[in-house]
């Protein structure tokens, strides 16, 4: 067993990632396995798990595990959120604390609020910014005075999951996404005319007729460069803080040049341990 | 046996529509089946086995069966495209003509060539105007000196089947959709913001956030607006004819009235065979 001082873990649908945190912040082992919370019949008995490898130390979760379908319901507290909202609506049960979501007028966030605000408090982004995190489902947030002051979600990746998966364009958008003409000119096509739903049958079309170079990422082009109109309509000038995987902040990344604008890339696990030591400090 | 004068069908990727047709252009008898493009190992058994039941009167092949994946393949012919040229581009093969498909610069369509003259030229719609086909593949077209001038292919039906199938939505959208309040703020929504990656999220989020009314009719809304939009940007003043299923055509009909816009609702069968007659007359 492995004596943590802090036990954080990021408590997904599908899957979870679980990290043992030493007196010093730093990481002494971690995990991540498809324990999702629809995958978890017992939650008591998979924290007691927990509690044999790692010790009886502060227990921190967020994400689904405190959504309806989750353990136990951590109501969504309003924006703006920062810290101090987020510590007042933690839930307490089994010696754990099981992090709230945040709400907006029409939008709902869970999980990505520890890595929002752990950016912040880690003095990776500004306290007055913007952030977009990517996904399944993109969000990109506003923060005032250190806390979240609104959002906005985006289906980006499912959308592109979905095509990928079963649509007509599915075979051609088999092959890996990256950075090249073919990514740009989807991003500048959908910055230009936003008309998405036409943009993408382009791809099956230009098919027939006569080829098109690199589809997976001209499709991938069209939805982050359709995600990146959203997000800079809702938010203020400036650089973007992309806060993520770092496949995925790099294609949002060359997405906001095309744009013309500047954003930061900072890694979402980074993110999410400053969040976890911020909430931890105030338990 | 019937004995027909003509027979017709309009032979899709997952099932076709035929009709045996009388010398005054009647239906003597019509049907529709999962025999489409994918599940048919042996096309002229098939024609044979429509042979005998209908008599050896001319055959006129529409739709997928003439790509590269139906039977024998019907090179597209270029916009503007009239029945003129679809008749130059009919392919002969074992006593039946296959229709071509019409292209654009970077869109193609292959079935719907022929309701859309075929509207055009049973005075449906005028000789000079807009065109939209709603379905999968939703078609928005330009008719000029009653040739199809320009098209543009918009994936609504697809994207809304993929979201109701396998999304995070999908247990929102089984209901059936109806034209209400729903749908109309739907509409509205996609004709004022056109940022459909987010406003879908919006479904989720209320739904979490206590409550959303018939959000299957809410979402259809939203996508069917983006339609619009997406068709108004490239269609001429005046009144949509909009041909097709009369369920589908009414959805559009409703959203085309958000947007301030007359239609005119045609029934695709109607303008299917209308086609055909004008085609066979030309045999």
């Amino acid at each position: 067993m492995i004596q943590a001082s802090l036990i954080a873990i990021d408590w997904g649908t599908t899957n979870r990632r679980v990290f043992a945190l030493g007196p010093d912040g730093a990481v002494l082992e971690r995990f991540a396995d498809g324990l999702g919370i629809l995958s978890v019949p017992d939650f008591p008995a998979e924290i007691a798990a927990l509690r044999a490898r790692f010790g009886d130390a502060p227990m921190l979760l967020s994400g689904m595990i405190g959504s309806n379908r989750g353990w136990i319901e951590a109501p969504y507290v309003p924006c703006p959120a920062g810290f101090g909202a987020l510590s007042r609506g933690l839930v307490r049960v089994e010696g754990t604390a099981i992090v709230p979501g945040v709400r907006d007028i029409e939008d709902v966030m869970r999980g990505e609020e520890v890595q929002l605000l752990g950016a912040v408090s880690a003095g990776l982004m500004p306290r007055q910014g913007s952030a977009c995190l990517p996904g399944t489902h993109a969000k990109w947030a506003r923060i005032e005075r250190g806390a979240i002051s609104g959002f906005r979600t985006v289906m980006t990746g499912e959308v592109f999951a979905l095509l990928k998966q079963h649509s007509i364009l599915s075979a051609q958008l088999q092959a890996p996404v990256r950075v090249g003409p073919a990514f740009v000119e989807g991003v500048q096509r959908a910055l230009d005319e936003g008309e998405l739903l036409a943009d993408l049958f382009t791809i099956r079309a230009r098919a027939l007729l006569g080829g098109i170079e690199d589809p997976a990422s001209y499709a991938s082009g069209l939805l982050i460069g359709s995600d990146v109109a959203i997000g800079l309509s809702m938010i203020d000038e400036g650089p973007v803080a992309l806060i993520g995987d770092p496949a995925l902040t790099a294609l949002y990344a060359a997405a906001l040049e095309e744009a013309d604008r500047d954003s930061i890339q900072i890694d979402g696990e980074t993110a999410f341990l400053a969040g976890i030591h911020a909430i931890a400090a105030r338990l």
